[in-house]
């Protein structure tokens, strides 16, 4: 997984059916900084985050899916957690 | 999955059954800026989706077959949606 | 699987029933001479590493979720050693 | 997938045996003008590709095995298709 | 597949129980010219190869349980054949 900042979210009306009722987020990947860093992705919503929160992102199919309850559907990405906080060693 | 251009389209005769039938779209992944950035990579067409539209691709494995309805093909990308709007923060 | 090194804890509240009940580490990756590169990311404990320690990290859907017993969950790397050390070549 | 060009053939006498009876090829990826880029990979020979020849290659193990028809084996890129020629936008 | 140096072992005496019995390898990925290049990575060894080999390295999870025969563990890397020589175009 990775942490990332929801950056916009992306409309797209020919699309698979599969990702219908899900938002499909725009994610920037952050650094332990919190400094955006390397390019954004697309992840569909499975914990109701907003534009500006913090999430947890999980990259990998049969992960994706799970997360959003859609087993045999086109998705590689998933927002699964909202951070709280981060505890960095001193 | 990411945004992307189609920035073309590959013709091959020589190549696995399972891609008969489906555009092999070569597709440029885009920045948050619309611009073009890394390298481009080859996804088979879900949607119809056409030279200058961008586009969601899904880059992985049982996506991209399920995608395109061919659940036992070497298949590891697919253009799964195109873009009508992004909605970006602030 | 890759080395890395344990540098934060992450904390999130709304998050998938998955990943209850164990800890989410932020880990650095680190090179041949131990120092840091790449960008950090997110791992589900399944040895009980602690911050500090230099970790094996295994990057991949299925193996994720076997190491921390969590077979239909959206997990996508894990820590599953600790290191006591490493030869290299004279 | 991802284009690639065909730069040579690696021999391999100890290798684990589902490899056996395949060309593994080292293919060098193109970027959009026809230049190599990035690091070269090793995938399995699915439609008689030699060398100097532009090729369609996929990534991903299911993928791949399906392709060389070796199901349980231990492959994770294959070489799927020959190109004939690419259609660029304007 | 990679192609690799073997360039050390590592040992961790906590750690998943899957990976008892097996050389946990320390490779770095090489180029064209062989020379060493990007970040290494820890790969159970499946054909018995030694440090300072140059190696065939399998990246992707079931692929790499198949190669050491442990089709249920966390492992996303094996080391699956050793180079005897490669041939590049003239």
């Amino acid at each position: 997984m990775i942490l990332a900042k929801v950056v916009g979210e992306c409309v797209a009306t020919r699309k698979h059916a599969s990702h219908e009722g899900r938002k499909l987020l725009l994610v920037q990947p952050l650094d332990l900084n919190g400094q955006e860093h390397d390019q954004p992705l697309l992840a569909l919503d499975a914990v109701d985050a907003g534009e500006g929160d913090t999430v947890v992102v999980v990259q990998e199919g049969f992960s994706a899916m799970t997360a959003v309850e859609r087993p045999n559907a086109p998705i590689d990405a998933a927002v699964v957690g909202v951070l709280d906080h981060l505890t960095l060693n001193g």
